[in-house]
């Protein structure tokens, strides 16, 4: 397809064409919808100041619907030698609309074109992430409710230590998971800012209105200087695909704990034969192979961090098309993300602990520091019990699991797990993301119809 | 030395046991003070629970602090064989006040103490990171304003594509730099719970305070879960170096640039003489090494989130001895990134612009897109008057380039760049940022003193 | 479709059966021949030890003969809900020949069946990779040759040195690329033993002959312990993405010093128009865009080999479906090397220097250096001579670039490059690597033909 | 200290001295030795073509004696401010030796000094890590040959699969690190090319001779171009980090079944108390804390390979500063891969397997597979007598565990593993290996004894 740069001179050699669009223009299929309002905000912009005529935002207006249109119905894939999604969305205007579509790109560049995409792009997705982390942490609190005082040993070195529950195991993940959604938020922030009107790093030397763009595009501000808007690319993709690698860590660990109770050995959960996977010459296998992906996709995410991260160090300023490089690893952490959530939603939903094998493995060595406290509190002091209790381990009296672990009575402990609080958390969090995520489409469908709207606003910066 | 778990039974292999210690106990000479004031707040705590008497409180802070003067003056170093800083401090106790000492540890574990020294660690040097970045960013800001409208090619794809400013060059970092602090604010938050109390992951059968711990230790309030507490350790500091990590690739981006406008070719800025090296063998050489470090530098970091979240991965839940892998990376990017942003600020205030070089170098390719946009405001469409440009750039007319830096008047252009306000953006966080600090260390000094106070608090979570 | 595991018991959940598969299947469309060549080998394996009749063995032929009939036409291609190319092959054969199909999978494993089918896959890929290193080699060499003599200013620390030349630069990048390729052929060797037989990774108790299998697919001998066979998963990808790593970054520095050279600033080169990209928005520009990408793919290799490695770190022995995971990193990569030697072959090929701006750029500086060397050879000692020229750096004679260029005679230098011997030795290895491909292919023909053959043995390990 | 490039005129600031040296200088103090045979060896040929009278050679071999014997009394550390150990070895000679010490340095240059001090150190590193491998694959097969028939469970997906053995188990991972000997023996042979002569990284005007610095230093010969030679620093330290990160890897994989095969819950393997360590806070606890750093530190070394690759890539040609970030993770690497091996090794030595309980765990349904190859051996396809295992898992007969490992007789299943045949592989390549590491410190020691003898020659390139 003709290229918007194109003077009518050398052609692109074709092995140079194919490697400079590569697997790019697949990913740019995400962008059809955010180029287009992007390119609605900028068309009323335009027309607010004067370079298009009102019926024209109109004729522009009703060609970016009719893409729009298009896509829902799947008709507006990239093809195979289509440059990006910028230029396809400018060429199928001009076919349409005449010398009107050739003013679409007046005061931008592709450059930030492909920034104010990744931004919209990255607030829905970012809101569905908090939504499904959300759910995720949901079941585990449900989870840990419904089984707070079930014992099970606690491990370090992966050695029985200590008297724990299966509430207390649970609850910890949710807690890992509200942490993890404050670290998504914070990355929400800093994409929250619109780049449109930095065109090719520079600006452009006409009297074009940021804020007008920023506000009908629903960011909480415009990104201020243009050079820098241009350098936050990829560094931004960055900062959320490091939130979404610290979600891929907890969703690891929750993996892993999940394989190692469900072996022959531990036998501590079962998890349902509806979403357990078999061997093609072992008759009798019944495979967690969800969490072990889950486990090995916390290292694609890890490298993906890196590839960004990475093109990014050493780059000059200004646009360097080394950022087209990053697209895909952002891309593709954001939706490994969101399927592992719900797959370990899924997942935990359908855990069910084995009570008695759990008992069975509270042996009596777990209670030891328990011991050495009652000589602690009989007077001796703590590293002469500690000792004392070492060299009679054979003599450590019988004790009741669910007994000792309500007498754990101090906060976050056991007996004292702040369960209902966590829930209350989850919840509010969760209605607001849902609310959030609900808001910025509707703004996003009143600039489709046209309908006159107040920005979104943000917090002071 | 000994060991706080022999029981005089079989003794480690010295193998093992260099193994076991490696270079980590250098990293602990720097977890002296916080961990000293990590068993103030525990002394304190116990003594309100009635586990230690008034004199036995008074007896351990007066061990402590002598610990600390032992400190400041390098008498407490850690040796080869002192297994950790905890050890060592718990075995001067003893050895120091017999009995009392050996009631130190009741109710806590190594593994909570590490967590809580790293958190006191940790509050001080992101408040002295986000000093030393405020400060680098000031200077951008004050070498933007001093040449705000000196000329200079803008670059994209390394090639010369519009008029720019050394302005707009400079003011970009300082916004970069002000979207980094975000992040280390954003870390600094996660940070700010204190984790003492979940001793090796179970919390303990005692009734302990603690609130009381974290109000002393100038906390934002307790990390719940007992577990929790535990497996966030990696996941805290991985959290930090992310965004030293983005700190870094910032400075990387500018060292680049420096690297290029210093050299022959380029020469639009100069670096003072006694910022540069020389070489063994050519006798004309001045080279910008420093810069060239800054560069690499980013990489190591990245090398060190990289190690720290690795390390996570998929480890099962609990104390796994694996975390302390991770200290070193942890305290090394610290260092590195506080160090960079020194040697940055000291660069950045010593640049000279080549006004001369510079104004060369605006050759007329640069305003191609200025013609353009001239045909666009005489009625020609973009596309149009783009091609137009694209077939007659020898007959581009002269432009007075700093004229032309005047009329870029948009928000963020070079005529409207908006440094007053970044300046008070930079001032008012900086003076912030020392307040907090020394907030904080007054906090310490009381803990210290055993003066009473209040707790800092913190947001509500 | 079916599973190879079904036993018409639970359904396994629609949400977790499109996570096992992902877009893995996509990757397995390219393992449908080798899938196709590890099954007749094994299925003649099967015949000779009595497990399939003869006529069995030559049903089993045709229909895999036919599976690559259809492939060929584009008609095999995996589709959703196929759950790998393993059960996709022996569904097929099952429908089309009933029973025998069904005696395909005794005494092999999917988990063999990926083993060898990458080990093929990589055979092949490797050699491949090896032909287009070296062909790019060749244009290295081609291009030092032409302009051996022409001087150009060598830099370090990004800053004008010493006299160097055209010759000598592109030098460097050919012999970089010849250590790449023993890189490549040490992973070769790695790669070239049959894992087939390991089964599930226990073996089987039935008396297979995995040396005849091992020769019928061209290995150089059989990978010897089962469980070790199934370790090597990834790992042997690992290696390959290491060598491969080695090559991007060779590729990633000589693309930055093209960029450079190609600047208005340094002017060294200039790149055929027909290789260059535009800007949608300055009319002038013209971007070595795909050099840029050159080197940014660098990281996207690095990540890549983090991505692979980093799953594999810590996995208990035996399959783990982690490994599904290292099969996309691992393709991509290979990809992205071959795309990348291509486009770098035809870079270098199409580079002109500007031997105007080289000799202008060669400024008297650059010989500080060797007018030290002549106080040497009049006596004075190298440091004094060195401290000597550096305070009277403004008093450097005049000097004939070329002339110094022949006088720096000894080994490597640009008078005594050897160019000569890095042609042949280019030369010869591409004839050996185009050989060795050719009889690969050769040999597998006769494998699907049937015709007997012997193995094609290797070094002795 | 005084640096070789100060003519007396600015002095470097001091904040950026500090920052340049960084810890650098302490990584130095391991090139001491290699930096004295580099000079021994430069000024041998500076003799040998006459810039160095016969008598100054003495003087100068005496010198450099002398800082061996102080290096090797603790005398010749590196101290705070000294930039480097060639500008410490020069300035050392200067002052003891005047105006002979100040011809050291004629054609040469730190950049060609470095990059040859770290292919020595490289050179007895990587044979010292073969010894170390090869010392750990031998007790690996010492263990499998001990326990070849004790009757294991084989895992996939961490669930018990199929039988094996112990002998199988250790066996894999001896054969494994036979494969990571071969990655170390090509990464040696990259190593072993003398880049002595290429100076900055353009040779020099003098006719110095490359061959015979490359014959008295070992070396297999000369790498060539020299600008190559410079452009390789870095890489080649990575290709030997990439090797290391292999055998890291596979340190990892056998230290993570360790860890399982030691709970409580499998129970297999039982570790000596000489290497387990204890808590401070649990009595009880026995923890195979060694494992978990084996485990840790493959990330560790991951991390370093990736920034020692991630500082290579994009940089332009010839010496860059940032090369010398490559230092510390090179040789941290080896440090840390040297320690693993040991530990690991002892580690090996010191496991017991509980027959018994390995014993109880071979239950039935690891033979449901062996029960489908008896009825495939009756006659049903495999698929068939599958399906039929599946529906009948709960009839399955006793088996024999030790019979059956008997029957799988195939090449490297249970019953054939050609144990002797890797016990002999093991014994040869160390013998191999401690000889080629007897040699080169024979070689050497010539060398700083003045003895005249012939180059150890290597492989036709």
């Amino acid at each position: 397809m003709s290229k918007l740069w194109e003077k009518g001179t050398a052609r692109l050699d074709a092995l140079i064409e194919g490697f400079e669009i590569g697997d790019d223009a697949t990913y740019d299929n995400r962008l059809v919808e955010p180029d287009v309002l992007g390119s609605l905000a900028h068309a009323e912009m335009l027309a607010a100041i004067g370079v298009l005529a009102p019926e024209e935002l109109d004729q522009l207006r009703e060609g970016l619907r009719e893409i729009l249109r298009l896509h829902a119905e799947g008709e507006f894939a990239m093809e195979p030698g289509d440059e990006d999604v910028h230029t396809k969305v400018e060429n199928f205007l001009v076919t349409r609309l005449g010398d009107v579509g050739k003013k679409i790109h007046t005061a931008r560049s592709r450059n930030d074109q492909v920034l104010v995409d990744l931004r919209l792009y990255s607030k829905r997705k970012l809101l569905e992430t908090e939504v499904a982390l959300l759910e995720c942490a949901a079941a585990l609190v449900r989870f840990a409710c419904k089984h707070e005082w079930a014992p099970m040993p606690g491990y370090t070195h992966m050695q029985r230590a200590m008297l724990s529950s299966v509430g207390t195991w649970a609850g910890a993940y949710a807690e890992m998971l509200l942490d993890d959604w404050s670290l998504l938020e914070a990355a929400y922030e800093l994409n929250d800012w619109s780049p449109l009107g930095s065109a090719a790093s520079y600006g452009v030397p006409l009297p074009i209105d940021r804020q007008l763009v920023a506000d009908r595009l629903g960011f909480a501000g415009v990104q201020n200087n243009v050079l820098y808007a241009q350098n936050s690319r990829g560094k931004v993709e960055g900062m959320i695909v490091q939130a979404l690698a610290q979600v891929m860590l907890s969703l690891s660990k929750l993996a892993q704990d999940v394989m190692l109770f469900t072996t022959s050995e531990y036998g501590f959960f079962h998890v349902s034969d509806t979403l357990v996977t078999g061997s093609s010459i072992m008759p009798q296998k019944k495979n967690i192979s969800m969490m072990e992906l889950v486990r090995a996709k916390a290292h694609i995410v890890l490298g993906y961090q890196q590839q960004i991260l990475g093109v990014l160090a050493g780059l000059p300023s200004g646009y360097n098309k080394d950022y087209q490089e990053t697209k895909r690893p952002f891309m593709d952490s954001v939706d490994t993300v969101l399927a592992a959530l719900a797959v370990t939603e899924l997942t935990v939903g359908s855990l069910e602990p084995d009570e008695e094998r759990l008992l069975a493995a509270c042996t009596p060595e777990l209670y030891a520091t328990d011991r050495a406290y009652e000589l602690v509190q009989q007077g001796v002091p703590f590293r002469d019990a500690y000792r004392q209790v070492g060299v009679s381990l054979h003599e450590l009296p019988p004790v009741d699991a669910r007994e000792s672990l309500r007498k754990r009575t101090h906060q976050g402990a056991s007996g004292n797990l702040g369960l209902q609080a966590q829930e209350e958390a989850v919840t509010r969090r969760l209605a607001a993301a849902r609310e959030r995520l609900d808001g910025i489409e509707h703004h996003w469908r009143n600039l489709v119809s046209g309908e006159p709207q107040k920005g979104m606003g943000g917090n002071e910066r």
